[in-house]
């Protein structure tokens, strides 16, 4: 038997979200590694072995991975969302990039409803003009970076997804992204906390940039700020497709 | 009856990635309408009305949809991708505050895969790292805008997805979108031109934005400019996760 790997996304919480390409992966699946939350969601039957690992140990989970698929298993690596935006895709590349022994190996990543589209979606649709994603940890990269694309994104009067917004390990970085969009004269845009989308515990809150406080934030919440064009329209939030 | 508006996102082109939760949208519609191309990937049955309109006629087709919904409707207006990124999510709720006595029909978006998503995962982790999303038509918004947000794309070092780069009735902006990031010193970045990905016309291509021509774009392709750090390993491209 010839082994592979795909790497596949899960979407934001609800199985509706999840694609018939990887239902059907996972279906043919031998083995199935990922962050514990994302694999409990992987129903267990026969054949199929479950490999639940922590959080930050993406690189390593990347290799165990490769090297089931080179012993002839059937591996798929899941995240939450889509595996391509800030999940388990750019780790599996570099840990094949790492390693010759592997770059023979058959690949495929699936793409997932990334929890950006999931929000807008629930809230109306404030990614409909130009938009930006910037993902708050500051694990692996520095904060200045972080800093300066808040900056120049509010400058280019991008709608902002910030993934990642705020954890118990970083507790103030977010505090610090809403001051610097505030200096960059964002105050007044209106923000988006989307928390646990799609799920039981889906909780989604408006308020103007100005009133934002980091406590909104957890975890489990993908923020987006709206364009300085974006409105209300009863319930929902949009961004207007003219700009003048 | 009580009507319903539902828009929904069909995904890049392949059935394998419509969510199960727009299959059941589209398995329960009375009516569907949408640009005529993406109508035209709905079954036809008894008991469902389909309304193909063209191309720029959004305003239009999200008046027809909300109409038809407060008569008593279900009804599904259908876009490529994802319908809140450059879709008809946001012509929807333009409609809806044009004119207050449809603000109370229910309404909901339904997520898909957008194009950016559906190429990155073809092709590696492009978008692995932060981003952005730009759409190049410049039917409503001026060019000044476009030229802007590309030339802070690149100081921010996003990695860059570009919407609707070319078309018949627009062939210049995407050269001239070439050289601004050029310009912004961006010549050595990787760039993907992916046509009508997931479809049996789909074609991949890889180049240094130095080397881009405009002509390998057309209105089905999704351009991804890499960020300065974005690189290849045998046949992916991908961002890494780590910047210094």
């Amino acid at each position: 038997m010839t082994g592979a790997l795909t790497i596949a996304g899960l979407g934001p919480g609800d199985d509706a979200l999840v694609t018939p390409e990887v239902s059907a992966a996972l279906a043919s699946a031998t083995d199935i590694l990922g962050y514990a939350p994302y694999v409990a969601r992987v129903a267990p039957r026969d054949g199929l072995t479950l490999h639940p690992s922590d959080n930050r140990m993406e690189l390593q989970r990347a290799s165990d991975a490769l090297r089931l698929a080179s012993e002839g298993r059937n591996v798929v690596v899941v995240s939450s969302g889509d595996p391509g935006v800030f999940a388990m895709a750019s780790a599996v590349f570099e840990a094949l990039e790492a390693s010759s022994e592997w770059r023979d190996l058959p690949i495929r990543v699936l793409p997932g409803i990334t929890a950006m589209l999931a929000a807008a979606a629930r809230i109306g649709a404030p990614l409909g003009h130009d938009f930006c994603a910037i993902n708050l940890s500051d694990n692996l990269k520095p904060w200045s970076v972080i800093e300066k694309r808040l900056r120049l994104a509010a400058e280019a009067d991008f709608a902002i997804a910030l993934y990642n917004p705020r954890s118990v390990s970083r507790p103030d970085g977010f505090q610090r992204a809403l001051e610097t969009l505030r200096d960059a004269g964002a105050g007044e845009r209106i923000v988006i906390f989307a928390r646990a989308v799609t799920t039981p515990d889906e909780k989604i809150e408006t308020v103007q940039l100005s009133e934002a406080r980091a406590e909104m934030a957890d975890m489990r919440t993908l923020v987006i700020i709206g364009n300085s064009a974006t409105r209300r329209v009863g319930r929902w939030v949009y961004a207007p497709r003219q700009v003048r």
